[in-house]
C-alpha cells in the first residue's frame, strides 16, 4: 500500500518543532518512507491525497485508563478519597471484561477524533481492551493492572502479562497496534520487593513498566518516611534499570528528577487531572531542562473527564507558565512536541510520535477553515503553531492514519459507529447505576 | 413572535444550578415568558421546536478585546513587555476602525458558535465594533477605551462614550442588544484625578465602568506605592460608587476583597489569559465567599488565543483547585453560574444570563450525541453538569438564539458567512504583516 498525503503545511515533530511549507508524507505499508516539501520529493507511485490543512503525527497519550469512559462524572467534585471509595472502587469492582472493552472502544473513537492515535493503558481485562483498539484501528501500550490489594493477586497479574508476552511476543497487531507492558500501580500498593520482581520480568522481555509515582501529597507517606522519596524507593527495588515510565511525578524533588534523568526514566505529565483532583503541579520546565522524556497524559475520564490530549498540551503550557511566573517557560511548540515525539519517548518509543522516515505512519489531518487559523496558513511559523496549540486544538481534526490506515475521516470514524459504541456505554453506565 | 424550546434537560442557571428535565422555554418578543417542565407548563401558542440535548442561557464573556482576531497568535510565546512593544502596540497603531470591524465580526461570530451570547468589549472605534456585533446578532456591552497616553486623549475618548449614551441611550439596538459602557484602562494609563472625573460621568449616566485592575505583579508599583493597592486607589479617587467591573483582579489582599464586596463592585476573571501571560492566580474561592459577584472572561484573542468562554469555565475550576489544593473549591455547577449568571451579575445586569422569566431569550442548545455525554442525558444531575463542564465545552453547541432569533444554527452563523468573516481577517493580517 502506498500513500502520499500533501498539504500546505507539515509539523513533522523533529526536534526543533520544523514547520514545512507544501509539503508531503509518504506511506509505505504502514511506514513512512519520505516527509519534506514536495518540490524536492521522490518520485512517488501509488495514491496521492491532496489536504487543505495541517499534518502532524498521531498525539500519544501516555498515561489513560480509557474504560472509565462508563464512569465519566461520577461523583464529580468530590474529595479525592469519597469519590474512590463511594463511586470509582465500588463500579469498577462490578464491571465486567465486556464492560471494560465497551469502555475502550468509545475512549479509542474519542481519542481518534481528538488526533491521539496511541494511548498507553493501565487498566484491567487486557484481552478485552486490546481487543476494542484494535476495532477502532488506534494503537495502545497496555500495562496490566498490578495490585497487592484484597480481591486481587499481583502475583497472577504479574504472570498473566509475562506468558501474554511470551506467547504473543512484545508487539503484534497489524501495523504493531499493540505492546504489551507491566503495569504495578503504585509503590503503596505493591511492596518494594513485589516491585523488584515485576522489574525483574519487565526487564528480562525489554517491556515498558509504568508505574503511577508521587501523584498526591497523601498517598505515599509511609513509603517516603522510610525511602525519601518514591524514585528513591524504585531506585532501591532495582525497578529503575529497564524502561520506566513515571505516572503523574507531581512531587519530585531535585534529587528525584537528578535520578529519573541519569536512569532515563519518562514521565507521563496529566496536568489536567492533577489540576482537577487538586493533586499539586508537577515541575515540568525542570524536568525538560533535566533532559527528561516528558509526555502527556490524560488520565482516566472519570477523572479528567474528556481524552482530549491536544487540551493537556495546552494545560501543560498554561500551568507551567502561572506557576514559574514566567510566560516564557513553555511554549506552543514545546507543548506540541510533549504531545507528540516526547510522549513516544517517555514511552521508549523512537517508532511513532514523529513523521519521519521510519516510523508508523500516523498521521493527523487538522483543517484550518476555522477561526483559529483566520490569521491565514501562510502566517509566520510561531504564529501558526500558536493558532494549533493555544486556539483550534482539537477541534479540527478531521482526518487521521493510523499505520497508514485511514480510520478518521470527514471527523468521524471509519471502523465503529460512534453512535453504537456511545450507547455501549449508555447501557454500561445504565446498569451500574441500577446495580 | 413567539417560540417555545422544548429538551430533555433544561438549566436555568438559577442560584442552585437546578436541572430541569422534559422542560420548555417560552419566548415572546425576545424575552422569556416561562421556564419549567413540560407537564405543567401554560398553554403555549406559537411555534414549538424539540431539541434533543441541554438548553442553557447564552454564555457571558465579561472581559474581552475581541477585535484582535486579526492579531491572534502573533509573537506567542515572548515576555510580555516584548510582545505588547514588538507585535501589540505598533499593529493596534496601524488598524484601522475598518480592521476592528473586521476583526469583532470574526470575533462575534466565533462566540456565538461557542455559547456565547453577550461580550463586554473594551476596545477603540465602538460604531464599527458595534456595527458587527448587530451584523452577527449577538449581544456586547461597548466600554470605550480610555487612556491618557501620548497619541490619544484620554478627554476626547471619555466625551466621545458621554456624548453617544447620550444621544442614543445606554441600551440601544434590537432585543437591546448593544449596551454602552465607559473603559479607562488602568490606573496606571490614567491619574486618579482623570479616573474621578470619568466614574462621575459614568455614573451620572448609569453606565458601567470597566477598568484593569492589578493584572500582574508589576504593572503598577507606583500606584500601589501611593495607595497600598489599586482597589484602594479606585476607593480614593471615588471610582467604587456606581457599577464597576473590575477586570482580571489577580493581586488582591484581604482588604481589597471585602473593599470590592462593600462597593458591589463586579470582577472579570481571566484564567486563561492569567495563566498564559504568567500574571498570577486570582484569588476567586475567597472572592466568591466574599459575595463578589465574579463573572468570566476570554480577554483578547491574541494572549488568550481563542474565544471559548466554556474552556475559561474548565479553567476557572481547574486553577482554583490546584492552587488551592481543595478538590471540592469549585465544581462544575459553580463554574457554569460563573460562565452565565456570575457574569451577568458582574455587569450589573439582571436581563440575561439565566433562562428566567422577564430575561432577554439568549439560548444555547449542546447536542448530546457525543462521547462526554455517553453515559446518559439521564444520568444523575451532577453528572450531566460534570458532562458538559468538564467533558464536552463549547464542542457540541448547535444552536444559539439571542433575543428570541435563531443566529446559529448546525454550529453555524445564520447571520454572517463565516468562511467570509474568516477571509475578511485573513486580509487585514497579511496587510498588518507585510506593512
Amino acid at each position: 500500500m502506498s500513500l502520499r498525503l500533501h498539504a500546505p503545511v507539515v509539523l513533522p515533530c523533529d526536534p526543533t518543532c520544523s514547520v514545512l511549507r507544501d509539503a508531503v508524507v509518504d506511506v509505505v505499508d504502514g511506514r513512512i518512507t519520505y516527509v519534506g516539501e514536495a518540490a524536492s520529493a521522490p518520485a512517488f507511485d501509488g495514491e496521492v491525497r491532496s489536504l487543505s490543512g495541517i499534518l502532524l503525527p498521531g498525539l500519544v497519550n501516555t498515561h489513560a485508563h480509557s474504560p472509565m469512559t462508563v464512569l465519566r462524572g461520577l461523583g464529580s467534585d468530590l474529595p479525592l478519597l469519597r469519590w474512590l471509595q463511594e463511586h470509582m472502587w465500588p463500579n469498577e469492582a462490578r464491571m465486567t471484561a465486556a464492560d471494560i472493552g465497551t469502555g475502550m472502544l468509545l475512549g479509542a473513537v474519542e481519542m481518534l477524533r481528538h488526533g491521539v492515535t496511541t494511548s498507553a493503558e493501565m487498566y484491567f481485562h487486557g484481552p478485552e481492551l486490546v481487543s476494542s483498539v484494535l476495532a477502532a484501528g488506534s494503537r495502545v501500550v497496555f500495562g496490566g493492572a498490578i495490585l497487592d490489594v484484597p480481591g486481587m493477586s499481583w502475583r497472577s497479574q504479574t504472570d498473566e502479562i509475562s506468558s501474554w508476552i511470551d506467547a504473543d511476543g512484545l508487539v503484534s497487531g497489524p501495523g504493531g497496534r499493540v505492546e504489551l507492558a507491566y503495569g504495578p500501580h503504585s509503590a503503596y500498593t505493591l511492596s518494594p520487593a513485589q516491585l523488584t520482581e515485576i522489574a525483574a520480568e519487565a526487564r528480562e522481555r525489554g517491556a515498558l513498566l509504568m508505574v503511577h509515582v508521587a501523584e498526591s501529597p497523601f498517598e505515599d507517606e509511609a513509603q517516603r518516611a522510610e525511602h525519601g522519596s518514591v524514585p528513591a524507593l524504585l531506585k532501591a527495588a532495582d525497578v529503575l534499570g529497564g524502561r520506566v515510565l513515571s505516572a503523574h511525578s507531581v512531587h519530585l524533588s531535585d534529587d528525584d528528577i537528578a535520578l529519573y534523568a541519569s536512569f532515563g526514566v519518562g514521565v507521563a505529565h496529566c496536568p489536567g487531572s492533577n489540576m482537577k483532583l487538586a493533586s499539586g503541579i508537577a515541575r515540568v520546565p525542570e524536568m525538560l531542562a533535566a533532559g527528561i522524556a516528558v509526555g502527556l497524559g490524560t488520565d482516566g475520564p472519570a477523572s479528567n473527564d474528556d481524552l482530549d490530549l491536544f487540551e493537556e498540551a495546552r494545560l501543560a503550557g498554561l500551568l507551567a507558565r502561572v506557576s514559574t511566573m514566567d510566560a516564557t517557560v513553555l511554549g506552543a511548540a514545546q507543548a506540541l512536541l510533549m504531545a507528540t515525539r516526547g510522549g513516544a519517548a517517555a514511552l521508549g518509543r523512537d517508532d511513532i510520535g514523529a513523521l519521519e522516515a521510519g516510523r508508523w505512519a500516523d498521521v493527523v489531518h487538522v483543517d484550518v477553515d476555522d477561526p483559529a487559523f483566520a490569521t491565514g496558513v501562510d502566517a509566520p511559523d510561531s504564529q501558526l503553531l500558536a493558532n494549533l496549540v493555544w486556539a483550534s486544538g482539537a477541534r479540527r481534526v478531521t482526518d487521521v492514519w493510523v499505520a497508514g490506515d485511514h480510520v478518521v475521516a470527514g471527523g468521524e470514524s471509519t471502523r465503529v459507529d460512534r453512535r453504537e459504541a456511545q450507547a455501549g456505554v449508555t447501557a454500561v453506565a445504565a446498569r451500574l447505576r441500577s446495580a
